[in-house]
């Protein structure tokens, strides 16, 4: 559609600098401090769709950070797709590895340097801005409903209370959401599937203070080492995870849909190089896009205890802590990992030490059919616009709202994710590409007329 | 002697404030922030030595902290006791756990809490106190030399280089240091050897930068979870240490020194209870005694890495750390077992990280016989003012300054130590009995009339 195309490459600075107003906000959702930027940035996106031709845009209370729901009806008896995003970031931490602040974005190469960049503001608002453009070409034949919440980053859990509250609200045909990446821009892939979550916090305590280790050291439980200890009795020497029952609920993949994965592009040297490491990791009997997408994992995603400033102190501490949480893929269910992991690391604790243990945050895993009307319009813009057909692949990442919107709503769900791998979500210097925002601006429209027509 | 008895006596509430006014001065040595307060503890010490009676005293300039020389010479045919103490303490973290301010002292319930109330300033302050006693009431019969260093809670780097340039200025008979534990003041006890120290930092790198969990996790190494693999390594089922070569050098105690120190007082309930553990924790085959006292110990003093803050943060993190230390007994050499650590974490750092591991601290053990005339004076004093013949005993801290010290001036040490194993040395809320600080004011001048005479 010219017209699109017209109206996209007049507009295209004013997108990106709406897009940077958002990306300056800090939507930190794990850190208490930032509650007047959660709610100075909701009320950012709610007049954001307003103007982008959004009939209704409401910030709606919760127990946590607001929810934004705008919404542009055309005809009730049209389709509607109902946008799912969220405008909360990770905490940006460690600082001092960003090249520049995480929340001072900057242009460089071609690449939008932010927290929040790729995951999820610039992904969202490439939606904002499709309506927009639909909208000011009159070209909006179906409906469109926006549900973009503030705590994804820790887990939504005030997001099933909120759509169990607003079923008709979020009534729908498909859930459409870009959270995700594709493999390049040159080889674009559409997720159906999105692993699980099962993540906790594990707390061991020997004696009742911090002792010298010179007077105590040999003689009484040393909570770090016994952590290190209990962490690596969690996997065996082929890197399968060894926790009883943990793989029980597996569906293992066919040999044919492996050796469909075999098929997507990888380069086991330049996945080396990218990462800066000289052998990878992991689960033996498996390949790097396997371990990654249909294998479920068991990683430490931190840990603490003691000492750990500047210079030497000879102490033999009285707690260690670590955050520790599980992939899962279909049928595992979070619910029971959780449980399992909680359960393992209290028993597993060595006479010495005490251990406190409990759930941080969680989803369940989720796939998506590539036979629906959905998907199939999906691969077709993707197709339009990129000129090359999209592969199905499988996210190692985790959406944890999916299986509630499938569950409240009743639909199902597609993904369209236009980030890449490289985009350093979590991490210092996340960066979204230029190129993937404009072109999934310009093409999710095509989603919305493949979909209705 | 009466008339020492009665000049404590009328001064005791000034001496008790002097020691507060030292406390209240932050002199953390390991962290630079604090480089004024070195200084102007330095020269309080320096002040407070000249009018306790000290002919002279200097603070000297080191490349670190400086370090505070006094002295007064009788009569040089007299014999010399050099005191050794130190003005610098640990950091005061965790923060959070102290009751009251680590270097606001407050006494409660007959105890001084404060940040080095123990260790050291409040024993060394016991040798400025004993010798304006002496002073003051004109029996000081033998030449008394005070070396009050400012680094021993870093490793005293810089005082092998002032201690070899300065010999003459530090010739003396005994050194007298009061840097240690006794049993109780039920049962007076003198340190015959100290442990050594080997402490090392390790720093585990996987992927160039933090990474999702989620994309990434399963496909590359983790760098937490193999540093506790390593870490986990250390110990076998009976809590040995397994690296290789590591007790090669100790030499084991007879049956007949084990018999001694088994009767030593020991409650193991008692012991228990008061660290709040159900279960002690150490190497099979030993005592609690022993563990702490005759056998080398291997200890994680701090760990971190990836994400330590509230919430859930899904990184693969691509660094992890830990600090850790090895308590030495004789025959073991700190340099040694140092090159060991670095060595073994190096070399079994699994595929898929790099390790970086560095010396940061290091100290030789040491052992004083009992059969010299120091050791016997030290014995006589204690017995005169406590009522009770000290026992021997094997101390399970490290003052790696001993060798040092006895290998430039060719004398042997003599400890004699007023705190207790329960002082919360190195620990939030260290504090320093009262009954303690004055006990031993009243005995050190039986010292050095005993070791005189």
């Amino acid at each position: 559609m010219q017209a699109w195309k017209d109206y996209q490459e007049k507009n295209k600075d004013r997108f990106l600098d709406e897009l940077l107003e958002l990306l300056r906000i800090p939507s930190v959702s794990a850190n208490s401090d930032h509650k007047d930027d959660m709610r100075k940035c909701a009320e950012k996106v709610q007049q954001r769709l307003l103007e982008a031709g959004a009939a209704t845009a409401r910030v709606y209370e919760t127990a946590g950070h607001p929810v934004v729901y705008a919404e542009k009806i055309v005809d009730p008896s049209k389709p509607t797709v109902l946008v799912y995003g969220h405008y909360d970031v990770q905490p940006p931490d460690p600082l001092n590895l960003w090249h520049s602040g995480p929340f001072e974005p900057v242009i460089k190469d071609g690449r939008i340097y932010a927290r929040g960049s790729a995951d999820d503001k610039g992904q969202f608002y490439m939606h904002v801005k499709a309506l927009e453009i639909l909208s000011k070409t009159n070209s909006l034949e179906n409906n469109i409903k926006f549900l973009i919440e503030g705590e994804e980053e820790v887990g939504s859990p005030n997001l099933a209370g909120f759509v169990a509250a607003h079923k008709d609200l979020l009534k729908c045909d498909v859930i459409l959401i870009s959270d995700s990446s594709m493999i390049s821009m040159e080889t674009p892939s559409i997720d159906i599937g999105v692993r699980g979550l099962a993540y906790i916090q594990v707390e061991v305590t020997g004696a009742n203070r911090d002792l010298h280790s010179g007077v105590y050291g040999g003689a009484v439980a040393n909570p770090i080492t016994l952590l290190a200890k209990m962490i690596a009795s969690c996997h065996d020497a082929n890197n399968h995870i060894t926790i009883p029952g943990f793989y029980d609920d597996v569906v293992e993949s066919t040999p044919e849909e492996r050796k469909l994965m075999a098929e997507a592009p990888y380069d086991e040297t330049e996945y080396k190089n990218d990462l800066g490491v000289k052998e990878l990791w992991g689960e033996k009997g498996f390949t790097t896009n396997e371990r990654t997408g249909i294998r479920p994992t068991l990683e430490i995603n931190g840990i603490w205890g003691g000492y750990t400033a500047e210079g030497a102190k000879t102490v033999l501490p009285s707690k260690a802590y670590a955050k520790i949480s599980a992939r899962l893929v279909p049928n595992q269910s979070s619910e029971k990992i959780t449980e399992m992991l909680l359960q393992y690391f209290k028993k597993i604790a060595p006479a010495g030490v005490t251990v406190e243990a409990y759930n941080l945050h969680g989803g369940e895993p989720y796939m998506t059919p590539i036979d629906s009307k959905a998907y199939k319009a999906a691969a077709q813009a993707i197709e339009t616009t990129f000129g090359k057909k999209p592969i199905p692949v499988r996210g190692g990442g985790s959406i944890p709202i999916c299986t509630i919107l499938e569950k409240e709503l009743g639909v199902k769900i597609v993904f369209m994710g236009f980030g890449l791998d490289s985009d350093n979500l979590h991490s210092p210097n996340e960066k979204f590409d230029l190129v993937n925002f404009y072109k999934g601006i310009e093409t999710i429209p095509y989603f919305h007329k493949y979909f209705t027509s």
